[in-house]
C-alpha cells in the first residue's frame, strides 16, 4: 500500500537484525537493502531492464559525478534522474563529500564548505551543505544524503574531533536547506567519528537529535581491519533510533553485510559487485569464482547452478571465460548482472531469515563460506 | 514448413531483386538478409537475446578469430558454436581467408594453403581449403565458407588471374571435403576476379560450375570507389545462378545493400553497423547522427522516433550523448542495438518493397537520405 514518503515500518526482527519497508515517492524498498552503484546514472554496463532483472529495488546515483558531468541543471531539464537514466524505482543520491576527498586533486575545506578540483578537467568547484541540498534536488532524488567530512584513515582523535563537529554543523544546515515539508525527498544524516568510540558516541547522539529521515553510519571501510569496522560499528549501531532506516555507506563484502544486518543495519551500497564483475571474480554460495582460471576453460556448468541470473540460465562458465580472455563487452554485462543478481539473493535470504526470526542461524550457516576468498 | 537445408525458394522479385527464403538446419532466414557480425563468438556488447530483438535472424562468425581463440575444437566439445555462445538459430562462418590477409602480420601463400602469424600471440597457422572446412564442421555453423584468396586492392591482371585460378581450385578442394551429402551444413563458393570484368566473369562461372548451396561475391569493399564496386556487382550479378542464395561479403553503407539488393543479392554481413556505434555513429531514415554533437547535449527526442529498438524506445540523445562522453559501457550496447535494428528496419522494409514489386520506387525513394552523411 502506497505511504507517505519516509514512512518506514518495521515487520520482524530477529535479534538486532529488522525486516522493514521504506516508503519513498518512486515506491517502496524491502530492508534489509542492497543499492546498486550508478556512478553516472548508469549501473555500469546494465540498462534500467537488467538492474530491476537482478531484483534491485533503489540504486545509488553520485552527486559528484552528476554535478561534473552531465551536470544537475541539465538532468532537471530532462525532468530528473529518474527520467534522464529511465530507472522509475527508489533512488538514494550521495553528497559527493566522500568523493570530494577520495577523487579531487585539490580539497580546500572551510567552515562553510569544501573547494575541489574537478578529476575531469581541474575545474573548481565549492560544495557547501546548501548547495549539495539543491543540486540533489536538481537530480530529484528519492533520498539526499546530507554533506559531510570523512576524516582520512589513521586521522588523530583531535582532528577527529573537529571534524565530527564540522559534519554537525554542515548536519544542521541541511536540515534547515530541506525542512522535513519541504517535498517528497528524503534526508538522512551521516554519524562519523572515526575509530574513537566515544567521538562515534558523540555524533550518533548530535546527528540523531536532528530530525532526519533516516541516519548513515559513515567513514567505515575507509582501510582499516574487518574487526575495527565491526567494533565502531557494534558500539554505534545500538545509539541509532530504532525507528529510522539505518544505512551503512559504502559497505561491502557479502560477509560484512550479513554481519552489519546482524547489528541492526538496513541498507546497504558498494561498488564490489559491480567493480569485481568487470575484473572476472565472480561471488557464489561457494566463496568467489576467478572467472580467468584456466579451470574454466572447458567447464560447461554455469557460474552458479541455482542462481536466477541470465548469464547462469543461459551460458557456461567456459563461454564465460572465452568472453573475458578476448576482452569482450559482454562478459562485463554478463559478470555484472550476475554479481548483483547474488547480492540480492543475498538480500532476499537475510530478509526470509529475519522474518523466520532465524537470523543468527542463516548468518551462522552462510559465513563461512562467503569468507572464503578466492584461492583460499 | 521446416525444408531440407539448403532449400532456397524465391516467392517474389521486382526487377533482379528477389524475395526468398533460404533454410538451414537451424531454421529459415528470410532474404535479402544482413548477418551482424559475431567476430569472437558475439556480437559485440550484445547477448543473443539482444541480437534477436533487433531482428537478426542470421549472424555470422569469424573463422579465424574462433580458431585462434578459444579454439574449434574447445567449441566443438561444447556442443559447437550454437550451444557455446547459445544462439539457436542461423550461423553462417567465414573462411578465414580474408582475416588471415587482413589482421596476420605474415602470410606465405602456397597451391596447398596459407601459413600466417596469430595477431594475438604471432604464433604460426596453416589453413588450407580442407582444414577451414574441418575447423567450420567443429563450429558447426549453418553456411560454411569456403577458403579463397582476396586480392589486394590495386593488384594487377596477371596477379588477379594466378590468384582466380587458386581460388576456383581452392573452391573444388573445399566440395570435395564437404560433399553434398556429408551433413546439415551448407557451403558457399566465392568469386574473385579482382577489378577486371572478364576474369570476375571467367570466376564466376568457374564457381558456379561446382555444386555449392550458394554462391558469394569477395573483394569487393577492399577500398575502391563505390561506382567501381557497383560497376564489377552489376557485370557479375546476373551470371548466378538464379536458384541459389547470392551473398555480397562485407558490404556494407546501407545505400550499398539497397543498390545491391537491386542488382539481385540476397544476403550481407557487416562490422559497419556495430563498428559505427562504439564510435557513436548512428543510423536513422535521415542519415547519419554523430551522438557526440553538442546539439544532442540537451535532445529530450530518441535517435529515431520511429525505430523499436530499446534504445530508442527508453532514452534520450541526450542520455546517449552522456553515456558516451562519460565512456560508459552501456553505450555500446545502446548504440548497438539501434543500429542492428536499423539494418533489420532497412531489410525488412526492402522484403516489402520486394513482395509488393516496387523495389525500384523504394531504392529511389530511401536512398537519398541514407547517403546523407554526417554533416552533409
Amino acid at each position: 500500500m502506497r505511504q507517505p514518503p519516509g514512512t518506514f515500518t518495521i515487520s520482524h526482527a530477529s535479534g538486532a537484525a529488522r525486516r522493514g519497508v521504506l516508503h519513498t515517492a518512486h515506491g517502496a524498498l524491502d530492508t534489509p537493502a542492497f543499492m546498486p552503484v550508478g556512478t553516472q546514472a548508469t549501473v555500469k554496463s546494465l540498462g534500467p531492464d537488467d538492474i530491476a532483472a537482478t531484483g534491485a529495488q533503489i540504486i545509488l546515483g553520485n552527486t559528484y559525478h552528476l554535478r561534473l558531468r552531465p551536470g544537475d541543471e541539465l538532468i532537471a531539464r530532462r525532468g530528473g534522474l529518474h527520467t534522464f537514466m529511465a530507472w522509475d524505482r527508489p533512488i538514494l543520491t550521495d553528497s559527493g563529500g566522500f568523493q570530494v576527498f577520495s577523487l579531487s586533486g585539490l580539497r580546500k575545506l572551510t567552515p562553510d564548505g569544501v573547494e575541489f578540483a574537478s578529476h575531469i578537467d581541474g575545474s573548481r568547484h565549492f560544495f557547501s551543505p546548501e548547495s549539495v541540498i539543491a543540486i540533489q534536488r536538481n537530480l530529484g532524488s528519492d533520498v539526499m544524503m546530507v554533506l559531510d567530512e570523512c576524516p582520512p584513515y589513521g586521522a588523530d582523535a583531535a582532528y577527529t574531533e573537529k571534524s565530527l563537529e564540522l559534519t554537525t554543523a554542515w548536519a544542521k544546515r541541511s536540515r534547515l536547506a530541506y525542512p522535513k515539508d519541504a517535498g517528497d525527498q528524503l534526508v538522512f544524516g551521516i554519524v562519523q567519528g572515526g575509530f574513537f568510540p566515544e567521538l562515534r558516541a558523540r555524533s550518533a547522539h548530535e546527528i540523531c537529535s536532528i530530525d532526519f529521515d533516516g541516519i548513515a553510519v559513515g567513514g567505515l571501510s575507509v582501510g582499516e581491519s574487518t574487526e575495527k569496522m565491526y567494533d565502531i560499528l557494534t558500539g554505534v549501531a545500538p545509539l541509532l533510533p530504532q525507528g529510522k532506516p539505518h544505512y551503512l555507506m559504502g559497505v561491502g563484502k557479502p560477509q560484512d553485510i550479513v554481519t552489519a544486518i546482524g547489528l541492526g543495519v538496513d541498507m546497504f551500497d558498494c561498488v564490489l559487485p559491480t567493480r569485481n564483475a568487470r575484473n572476472g571474480t565472480l561471488f557464489t554460495w561457494n566463496g568467489q569464482c576467478n572467472i580467468k582460471k584456466s579451470e574454466n576453460k572447458e567447464d560447461d556448468a554455469p557460474i552458479d547452478p541455482n542462481c536466477p541470473c541470465y548469464a547462469c540460465t543461459t551460458f557456461s562458465r567456459a563461454y564465460l571465460r572465452h568472453l573475458y580472455m578476448a576482452k569482450e563487452l559482454l562478459a562485463y554485462r554478463l559478470n555484472t548482472l550476475h554479481n548483483l543478481t547474488f547480492y540480492q539473493q543475498l538480500m532476499s535470504r537475510a530478509r526470509t531469515a529475519i522474518e523466520q526470526n532465524r537470523y543468527a542461524a542463516f548468518a551462522a550457516a552462510v559465513l563461512p563460506a562467503l569468507r572464503r576468498e578466492e584461492g583460499e
